[in-house]
């Protein structure tokens, strides 16, 4: 047994999981049993019943959130369902604990039927403050995400499709700086149609990206492509490939200056970047082994690699991006995580990084970085109030003080 | 704004709510992040796909207990809605963590409709070890626990049935002590046919009591009643009543030795006390004014009364069931809580008050005497492991010493 899975295992097995369930106030004699239930707890339940917002006030549903799955797409692990899906659910909501002192909480569903997981969370939205969906399958994660925006009152964000694009988003409006070119002017080359590839390429194509082409296993997407479609590459196929191409990545990554990969280790040779164009710019995010290595893709002359793994420099981590924004969503009380609100992510991400500190190895803060969460928290807050999605005014330096406290004080969240 | 009003507000405002989500495991560093998160948690991922009874050994499945409401049948508040209901969850799942080191958790839903509820909670049960339902509105509540105990493998358990029929039974074991009456020779009436009153009288019945009278708003419960019956009421007729009465409450109680009300203040007059058997046995427990007041009843010759009020003696509080009930269950990981696992609660409770204590004001524990939740836990455990719903056998005295724990270190589950 290697090292890192005795570690792991030692540490799951322990304490029997990651999380508890704690109590924000005592209950220590008849008294306070009188006031956090019965009688007293009938004067918070009376104030809801008479004005329903007021659950914000007296109920943990302001800071709570379900991180729910069915287990169908977990990490590199794919289908294993949704018991063995428990532990990515409590690491995710450890994180959002740690990171944003949101309260979060796994929702691991037996069902791969969208209509009774869009059905589930629509009951369950009583309970809870936003609702991160992880790990659900493509292409089945892009409808249950659009059916609960239409549905809910409260946010719905699906960590995999946007978590994954904000990150990258930030690194490659860094990585352009290094290698001077404009973010109109570029050509974007994605591989990988599941929920992070296509979510990159609709949040780049936002930002004025106007030349992505997106490659799957079968190759070049283009309008009316006669296999392997799906609803969201036809969606797809309409926004990109302006020169309607055909072909595999190989075709398409001729003369490109970025390629995107969440697809596949090995899907990017060192004869490809050097097809590139000029300073190509690699995102190769296929797990745990990149579509090419750093060092191969350096020596191929790429001027910036990001890979998702924590040895490598630049790693695209979705810790940087989903506590902050939940917490500045939730700060606000917003209704939902809005195209502006993202973006405002992108860029709190991107700006932490200074002229004078930026360089090739440099382009994405670190994950433990912990004044990344804070200031994508007051963007994304700021963003929701101009955008009219909250439904709260906050001064968001309160946000900053909170989340300073949080790091300060950081032993208070262990038990 | 009276005291008791304020105070609770301001309570539940302070922290906004009860509960909240606490790490077990420490996130500090890159190093935990790879233990707690990615790579690392994809090997209690693997294990529990291999072998899905291993959820329990590596995640927070086997300590954890939904409690599930849809907020029709709030303390005395009634049909309030889920988001109302909220403060009462929190606060129970509050008592679960105080009293028994249970992980509980609200699940407040929006919805009526028994088949949704149902399958919600059979959706969820990758996630819980239990399920607490709770103030769902009769006779619907006990088609759905029926259904759910039918579908799912982990314990079900209507706390507003079987708490309060626990806790009852455990009074009126110790009150017929006192009166040196035995249980299989007691007229009992009752009144209030709701979720408590039928789970009492079924309860009662089983424990061997034969002669029992269940009165509704309508008076008398008989077989082929043409007015205000359902099915549970067709089912309760026709284990009581076996001189097949007619009549109102005041008929039923001539000559019975024993009042259980869960019913509205002031149904019970001192007259009818005077027309019991001798020394009367009053349980009064409407909330939160008891169908006859203490001092009355007594003054009317009762030898014992029981309220569900803290200001008198004898409070028939759940609290005093359900914490040590799901902690054994869970320790031996039961896959239901049957019957004998809640006889085996009722002496527990009963049993603690021993014969040179008992009188005729203190025939329930308090419900801050810590050794309860143990000795019930202990209990349950046990007979769970007997009749075979155990699928884990576990030395009890680690339950003890565990509770035990948690009293001497209850500033611990305070965050």
């Amino acid at each position: 047994m290697s090292n890192l899975r005795e570690e792991a295992l030692n540490l799951h097995k322990e304490k029997k999981g990651k999380l508890g369930v704690c109590l924000k106030v005592p209950v220590r004699n008849a008294k306070d049993l009188s006031l956090a239930y019965s009688p007293g707890v009938a004067e918070p339940c009376l104030e809801i019943h008479n004005d329903d917002r007021k659950v914000y006030d007296y109920t943990m549903k302001g800071n709570l959130v379900a991180v729910v799955s069915n287990g169908t797409a977990v990490l590199g692990l794919g289908n294993i369902g949704p018991k063995a899906a428990m532990p990515v659910m409590e690491g995710k909501a450890a994180l959002f604990k740690t990171f944003a002192d949101v309260d979060a909480f796994p929702i691991c569903l037996e069902t791969k039927d969208s209509d009774k997981i869009v059905e589930t969370v629509r009951l369950l939205e009583p309970t809870f403050g936003g609702v991160n969906l992880e790990d659900i399958a493509a292409p089945q994660c892009f409808e249950i995400e659009e059916r609960l925006k239409k549905t809910c009152q409260i946010p719905i964000f699906h960590d995999d499709q946007h978590g994954t694009a904000i990150v990258t988003a930030a690194g490659l409006i860094n990585a352009l700086k290094l290698a001077d070119k404009k973010i109109e002017e570029i050509r974007v080359v994605g591989n990988g149609a599941g929920a992070a590839g296509v979510a990159i390429v609709k949040l780049l194509h936002h930002m004025g990206v106007k030349d992505i082409i997106l490659c799957d296993t079968k190759g070049i997407i283009y309008e009316g492509r006669p296999f392997g479609m799906n609803p969201i590459k036809e969606e797809i196929a309409k926004i990109t490939n302006i020169e309607k191409k055909h072909g595999v990545l190989e075709d398409a990554l001729k003369g490109a200056d970025v390629f995107v990969g969440v697809s596949a280790a090995g899907a990017v040779t060192e004869e490809m970047v050097r097809s590139m164009n000029r300073d190509p710019i690699i995102f190769a995010m296929a797990n745990p082994t990149p579509e090419i290595m750093p060092d191969r893709a350096k020596a191929a002359g790429a001027l910036v690699v990001g890979t998702g793994r924590s040895d490598f420099p630049n790693q695209v981590n979705n810790v940087l991006a989903f506590p902050g924004i939940f917490r500045g969503a939730l700060d606000v009380r917003a209704k939902e995580i809005n195209e502006e609100m993202k973006l405002a992510a992108v860029f709190a991400i991107a700006d932490l990084i200074g002229a004078d500190d930026l360089h090739t190895d440099y382009v994405i803060p670190d994950p433990f970085d912990r004044r990344v969460a804070a200031h994508v928290a007051v963007a994304v807050a700021n963003a929701a109030m101009e955008t009219g999605v909250s439904q709260k005014n906050i001064d968001v330096a309160e946000i900053k003080k909170h989340l300073l406290a949080l790091v300060e004080e950081k032993q208070n969240v262990f038990v």
